[in-house]
């Protein structure tokens, strides 16, 4: 775990997603509320914020640190259900894998979910959209 | 979380993988082991098998399993990194989610990694290979 | 950690439960899911589950369990919400525990969820209500 | 988990009870020592601590917070065990979860120390008695 | 980790010491509770057992296994405290790990406790005692 | 846990080490990675790290610190494999702790990896090295 002790403290964001992609009847019924195991977004939410808070025990090497604000919204699509989390720090390091890990952990709860009705479902594009704060300063995927 | 206190105890298994899509250089780094932060696969495998383990602590609805065998393995190509991994148990519910949380654990441990040279690197194709035991018997991806 | 290698391994079941008691604008802004944090049922739900398969690792004296169901159920009243927990278990000890646990971390979650509003708010009746399998048998709260 | 990041870093504090009730003769055996489990105080008072610092991982929408103190304190009754938890941080918000969190693992351990002598003990007056620091100011229930 | 399942479920029992190696004075005041930090060993105790229960997440190729059992046990020298555990299971790896496990994490508990009367306190003799059970059977340290 | 409310936030470090004594044969291997269970040293690096910041969770009286780095090294000798960790914070208590988990865990993976060809080694030597930072400024091991 490389020495971030002389790094500045300052105010940091990260932004992450994850695409699940699946049928269209099994979006129906996840948007409906009627999957077998009961409304998958609530969980999925739960699990994403709760799994930010585990990155550091999960990722070797990441520093851990005190998570200031975390959100995970759905953006339900025809065959596919987007999940982008916002986390924020006031800390030494950035914050992209609490992001990540928070999509990640949702997009995995979602196909626990849904996989009685789709076993085949996918979880894809999961990448870091934008990041501020920190040296490296604003960034975003182009 | 449902009950599956009648099912039966069976001999499980599932393959699932991730693939972590980055730039030829970066992928010439990771197999020569030039990293800023080291070598990453040993690393990643690491965090993948514990992962497997945190299963139920992430995912909500998720049954504790007794994992009996867990395994991860990495095929580096040209721009991306094949991670795949094989969770066995001896219990009453499949190892799918303990197969995709190690890939996907790994997939994160080698992002973290790689971040510092490809801020850009993206997670996909994350799903379930194949699949053994229980009730609905051999599964494969088509 | 008393040894419990001898005992029989059976189908055992638990319910218990936990009252949180607060104001009737409280408990009908949580109704409404209005709540300055949003919807605390569903959040406390999953809080509830995920925190019954923690049981071992919170109690001290708790041996770890495979938890094969878990539900964790809310009756709103006009000032006080009754939770109450069902856990299931093919094991060689009781899951009084696990429901305790359950009801109890559903109840904290409903509390942070509720304290900007009512910082007054108190849990009480936590307790075991039914319990069945095992040397003990069957046994309810009379 | 709601933005705190403009939150003032101050000293706080916040003192909660919970209250187990049980028999005297089960009283009589946990004052001297005799339970079953063995000494009940200990165990519980080392679980509540270490409880108060699981609290982010137990509640899904509570911050994380470097808890600098933290006690659990009993005093014994006639039919009952009072359980008082004070715990300090120097942090964005407030700390009634944590203490919440101490006395009601310490409660719950202490359940499960008697529930062989005492199976109906019950856990009740869970509430926060006093709080210190943050925008709030003092505070302690009337 | 190595692929179990074929392996029988057979009863299984490991003993473990590690040993800390203080001053004369420092034995004295651990003796007699009068620790700055306040009684060791009850705290040791408590944190060696469920040190134990989280071997699996701290020892990567180590299977999770249900434990049925677990001491903790101290033996004062004038110099030295010996801490001895035995652990228990029903499973289909033995449990050395987990005593060892236990010992050790008794052991930092202690040096945690006495580091501000001695910082240089040593722990050493961390070892496997006996172990019975699986198909390598009876096996005492010579 | 002891009030640090008011001990002044300063840059800290801790240096710990553990020694696994076993055969040359085993040494041999180990150092070859030709193990049954395969390459021991990347293993026990991950574990160590990941171990330290399980710090506040293992030792019930321990503080939780943000921790800006850790490293864990490990020289070979002929029958013994010296581990040592390094770890800094900027806190308010020192590192000790973090730095003495992460050798121990290290040293139990090397333990587990290495059970099927020495049964009988030893882990000893456990102890600070160097300590800086904080009231008691530098100290180090005569």
């Amino acid at each position: 775990m490389v020495d971030v002790s002389d790094k500045a403290v300052t105010s940091r964001r990260a932004v992450a997603q994850a695409v699940v992609t699946t049928t269209p009847h099994v979006m129906s019924l996840l948007v409906a509320g009627e999957l077998p195991k009961g409304e998958a977004l609530p969980v999925a939410r739960v699990a994403g914020i709760l799994g930010a808070k585990q990155t550091p025990s999960l990722i070797p090497l990441c520093h851990p640190l005190p998570i200031s604000g975390a959100s995970v919204e759905f953006e339900p699509g025809e065959t596919s259900l987007r999940i982008v989390a916002s986390v924020k720090t006031t800390g030494v390091t950035g914050v992209e894998m609490e992001a990540l890990t928070a999509v990640t952990v949702a997009a995995l709860t979602v196909y626990d979910m849904i996989k009685a009705v789709d076993r085949g479902a996918v979880i894809g594009d999961v990448c870091v959209l934008e990041k501020s704060g920190g040296a490296s300063g604003e960034w975003s995927r182009g």
